[in-house]
């Protein structure tokens, strides 16, 4: 499937004509004749005076306070506020949050990292060590594995979508490659996982695939071209692109190979998942294709019939996205949205289509496919797959119920 | 040229394992052998105790403090801080100021954008109207077109890259197409030029040619994910991918269509360049391919002799950079840098070369390549072209000195 850009003009029977005409007079734009121009007169300027001097740090517009909303028994997660946002890159200070004993305070200078285990050279790296070898940045999402549990159980229809599936953001990440560092201290050929140890309170602990260290995992000490923030593991983390958030180690303190997983705290009483037979999934670490709208949606409303722009994220934890299909009436019919170059692997993809909604009930879905040609479930799908007990992966799709009178709520699959 | 990312092994003479080896001795790391594990013990976690909840917004770490530096007779510029940021975002509260009367507060509900002129619909936009068109979002490099000129005349060696060079960054814009607008509107077929103007007090105006318009202008009222900065044009402004920087009115408040330039006072008293044969260039559109080292730098101080990675940006107004070249002679020799994926166009480039350092002096410089195939200019041969007048357009080979002592001063070119 191409990732070329494309206006889905034939499926949903719109000229870029109809599109222009139809704009302006939904919107009720001031559109003049020639002869009214003199009521066109140029707006008044804000400014008859000089505005304020450059500044050493710049700060938003007073009109702008996006917000993060914070959850959790002890205030231990932050959700990034969707709706709000446009393109792919989140800014830093709006990245979701998902902390197990806080946000520690490291001071950079006193930082190390240690690899030993299965290693030729055990060795503890500073800051300034692991900043001297090469690096690489990256656009890449990440994901709480949890993101979006109210979208399975307990569905309300007053959730935007940050209250949904607030738990993802997207930055460009800068650090050392792991496997950089794996030649650096000679990992053993017989090595098959790492335990990944965080320097918080908790020690928050993973156990990895020694495979996903060498592909593409990196410690990350930048953010959006700046040192990573502290709630994102200041100074350096476990980026392991495409993976289940809470794998991606933050205040990253330990890496120990060995030929086995640690079966840690962190994977034994969470991040497990249990399934309708009375087994259990283990390590599900890739995040799989999702997709969400992000407008029109929870708490927006649509003023008058006519044409709106469908927009959304998608993404996939397996690689690029290959499309993203949008559906106005429940999911009996489908068009493919536009995807927002460029469109890159285990990164969020920005989508829209063009929308002329005609003042009735309808009821908005998105459907992601990535290039692996996998699929974005549907509620029911995912069901009976996963039975109720589960509390990780919920990447089916979404709808939004847009009302007659503009309203639009988060609705249960149609 | 590929634009694939690759290691110029065989032009330095190295291999992977030289590389790894020799990184891990010239750093001092702490090798250890097995039998000194025990030394190897886990680092000091610095938090027994939980630390601090998640909150609406977050802020950088008390130890990061990256700075623009502010600068002009009425403090109307601003520079980013380039030596201090990896990838190629930059950070929205970093991106550089230059204004021409301060930064006007504009009320986002009483915004208004008139289109007229040569057009069959003269309509004025309020930001919702503006907002509710489709809208595109694209990563693109901003440039002052004076960025530099302290590299071309009153050379000093206590610069660093942001003295130099700050008055340059990149964002993800997002906003609707001009050519969206001129549709609306109905553009006349005769019309050539368009006039933008700002909503400041300075009422900054630019004569802009049509095709521009029609090709990859819009009106962006979006930055990094979220609104346009106040600095930056809030709530909306032009974006001219590729072109001087003043030409992306800030502010924007009235776009006229015409069959001629406009000949404002901006255009006229200034962004024009006196050529040595007593003529001027007027509409110096377009920023050429020019490439920066961001380190080492001034006032960077290399702390041994060994492996160091040579990193810097690279950018071009007329598409995507094909390749960075990177000398440490003086530019008797060259070697290939790395690109960063992905390469975009009309955006900063990240490159790279890893480098062993012998010890003695060196003169380290860089050279971009775009698309078209054009080449950044030496010192003497942009000197040859545009004689002693110029004030704009700074665009040639930029040179750092490494001094035996590792200290890294800004060096004429050798």
């Amino acid at each position: 499937m191409s990732d070329q850009p494309h206006r889905p003009h034939d499926s949903v029977t719109l000229t870029r004509r109809d599109l222009v005409a139809g704009t302006a007079a939904a919107i009720g734009l001031a559109v003049l004749g020639r002869g009214a121009l003199a009521q066109a007169a140029a707006p008044p300027g804000p400014s008859r005076a000089p505005g304020g001097p450059a500044t050493p740090l710049g700060a938003r517009a007073p009109h702008e306070r996006p917000r993060r909303v914070v959850g959790g028994m002890n205030r231990e997660i932050s959700l990034t506020p969707l709706q709000d946002l446009r393109g792919i890159v989140t800014p830093s200070d709006l990245h979701y949050e998902r902390h197990h004993a806080g946000v520690p305070v490291i001071d950079p200078g006193a930082y190390k990292l240690l690899i030993h285990g299965m290693v030729d050279r055990p060795t503890v790296f500073d800051l300034q060590a692991l900043q001297r070898f090469p690096a690489v940045s990256r656009f890449h999402f990440l994901e709480c594995s949890g993101n979006g549990e109210s979208a399975y159980r307990g569905m309300r229809p007053d959730q935007s979508p940050q209250d949904v599936d607030g738990l993802t953001s997207t930055s460009e990440w800068t650090g050392v490659a792991l496997s950089t560092l794996m030649r650096e201290v000679g990992v053993h050929p017989r090595a098959t996982w790492f335990l990944a140890e965080g320097g918080d309170a908790a020690l928050m602990a993973r156990s990895i695939p020694v495979e996903k260290g060498r592909d593409d995992a990196m410690i990350a000490y930048g953010q959006n071209g700046e040192a990573l923030r502290p709630e994102q593991g200041y100074p350096a983390r476990l980026l392991l692109p495409g993976w289940e958030g809470n794998t991606n180690v933050k205040w990253i303190r330990r890496i120990e190979f060995a030929d086995r997983p640690f079966m840690t705290r962190d994977e034994t009483s969470k991040y497990t998942d249990p399934l309708p037979n009375g087994t259990a999934r283990i390590f599900s670490f890739v995040m799989d294709a999702k997709s969400v709208i992000t407008f029109p949606a929870y708490p927006a409303k649509l003023t008058d019939a006519g044409w709106w722009d469908i927009i959304g994220l998608a993404w996939s934890g397996r690689g690029r996205i290959a499309g993203v299909d949008v559906s106005t009436d429940g999911g009996r019919t489908w068009s493919p949205a536009a995807l927002e170059q460029p469109v890159l692997p285990k990164c969020h993809t920005r989508f829209s289509l063009p929308w002329k909604w005609n003042g009735r009930d309808a009821l908005l879905m998105s459907r992601a496919t990535d290039e692996t040609g996998y699929i974005q479930p549907t509620l029911a799908q995912l069901r009976a797959a996963r039975g109720s007990g589960t509390r990780y992966h919920f990447n089916h799709i979404r709808a939004w119920r847009v009302q007659p009178d503009g309203a639009v709520v988060f609705g249960l699959e149609g």
